[in-house]
């Protein structure tokens, strides 16, 4: 029996380019975890260069900071994720959650399909 | 004053593979107004070939047919969307215009950003 499964994505364009998603969020986690940029790079099997753009692109597109890196260290030193970032990466998740309850509740389309 | 959005995108997948989403979508709804698959993949700016693929993909994935081609005629003949894709199509419609009045109901995000 084929498993069907209804999916959802959602992100935040500035000017039509995308600025935030499920990329930077997960990102954001793994800082938080990780405590480097490195170390989430790694998990998330990125290169560090990847990882470093992605946070210059947040850091710089929004008002506010969204991970504070320190320079020293072997590997580029520690990175924190600023109140801010971990302001958005909550309201993020919870939008998201939101939108997988819509789904959990129109289980019609898949029947139908 | 940078143009903020929050967007949101739905799917159905079968055994992790996209099945339908918004493309399909638009090309059912295209064939439906121009009663041909040349006339709908024209306005997708799409290779008649690739419209062809996502109906065969979607007509041999489900246990209904989307959509009735008739040969004969010039270029590829008439295409009609059957009863069960005008089905599948009203309801994936009322389920991101349902998916996007959540994402107005949280401009909560965008304001953090």
């Amino acid at each position: 029996m084929a498993k069907k499964q209804i999916r959802v994505r959602c992100w935040v364009e500035i000017d039509g380019d995308r600025f935030f998603g499920p990329g930077p969020a997960e990102l954001l986690r793994h800082i938080e975890v990780e405590g480097s940029l490195s170390g989430a790079a790694k998990k998330m099997r990125m290169s560090y260069k990847k990882a470093w753009d992605i946070i210059e692109k947040l850091n710089s597109g929004s008002r506010n900071k969204f991970v504070q890196t320190f320079k020293g260290g072997n590997r580029g030193g520690r990175a924190e994720v600023t109140p801010h970032g971990k302001r958005v990466v909550a309201r993020y998740q919870a939008l998201t959650d939101k939108l997988n309850r819509v789904l959990d509740s129109n289980e019609g389309l898949i029947k139908l399909i």
